[in-house]
């Protein structure tokens, strides 16, 4: 039919990065983007970074055993506002991943202007049994060799 | 910094084809799209259209006097679901275009699969006074030239 | 702990009146609310419609073969944008219902300006075998009755 | 027409209460509300707030130099996850508010269950001019005496 592409980001070094387009959905009647939109847009970049390392965000490796990432918690930092029409930058660097947990430090630019910064820690869960598993390894070595 | 290219579209003779990734953002507990995101991922692609066509949806050509296009009624037929970590394509094509009105007809499709339609009725109108006004020409003679 | 009680809708005749407060996050960068949360909108008014009637929206008579309503097409007109702050009042009147289908008229309003309409076709499914089933006597007879 | 009142909020000693339901637009596909909407839920609660202070969360004291608070940065922690058609308790406290600042503690409650906490810091600022302005003293007066 229509062969079209999905956006895709790519590392720089261990930096992987991920471009957003603003959209009349993600601002406000402030004329910004709203302040609970830059998770969304740190969840895609964050996904993706994922599928480039040949994963599923929400695959484990045994499909009856459905596991992945989830956030723990987060701390955004709001330093310049994004405005309808802009092309973003979502970055995405994982600093930490043993065990069952991760860290990644995110930042969203609009050229060379750093407009946000968000960094997550996110732990492995297995989905049905509701608990925190070890990342498989192979993942795990995926992304301790970023 | 970090060069990255925001996602476009393309034009398959009359129909412009526009990708969009789905996210857990899009989805919901039902495990699948939420009704209400297909109005976002249209927008997304009548958006990028008329930025194909040298155009920004929200911009007039005199800055002062902002006009756009505003959508004055929207019929969707929902298919089949979308889930998390689809690859769509949704297309836009103008069906009519004409003093102050336009139509749009869009699909959401997955792969060979229509999943949704969306036909869209737009008024342009000048947003500092509210009203309707006619389609820029030079919009116009792009538009109906597709 | 803290005793609050969450926003509930009543009857006046057979039209069932839901409140809807417009905050940040249901606006855009043109000032006015999105035309995508007008669905956003009117499934929380046909969700405590239904709730009001002694169900929940997501759940059948048994729990291991859950059911429920879902959207087999609307048709939204938007005549006047809500704005920032707004308290509508989100209005759902089932106009059908026999067999897996319904059929719900339901309008927005801002005191006694009419601001959208939107007709919702329903079908009833059952969520594991992904197939239409009758809507529940129980229910269906009280969606009749009203 | 029909009336009916917009969900509010109350003070319980110096903390804010407000009720908030769990919708399907709310929730993901992994069953769950989305990480990014407990900050909507939170905005909530403070524009509530505000608002049961005598202020709109969006007004300055003169309308042609629109003021108002915008986040400077969060930190969410999420605990338990928030499920469809839950009502939480939403809290908002003033813990610091002086200048141009002032900083807001929240929870997100589940009947006795506290399922998430935010804190917020906020500016107050001048949306024309788009810098920090002092918080209106009888609005600082009212957030102090709480």
């Amino acid at each position: 039919m229509y062969e079209v592409t999905a956006p895709q980001g790519q590392f720089f070094g261990k930096v992987f990065a991920f471009p957003v387009r603003v959209y009349y959905e993600d601002t406000d009647a402030g004329g910004i983007v709203y302040y609970a939109n830059y998770l969304r847009f740190a969840e895609r970049a964050r996904t993706e970074l994922i599928r480039v390392l040949g994963f599923c965000h929400n695959e484990g490796l045994e499909a009856e055993e459905k596991c992945g990432f989830t956030v723990r918690s987060c701390a955004i930092d709001y330093k310049l506002p994004a405005i309808l029409d802009d092309v973003l930058t979502v970055t995405c660097e994982v600093t930490e991943a043993k065990g069952a947990s991760a860290v990644m430090v995110q930042e969203v630019w609009r050229k060379d202007e750093l407009l946000a910064t968000v960094e997550v820690k996110l732990a492995y869960v297995n989905f049905v049994r509701k608990r925190p598993v070890r990342i498989p390894s192979e993942l795990l070595d995926k992304l301790s060799s970023l």
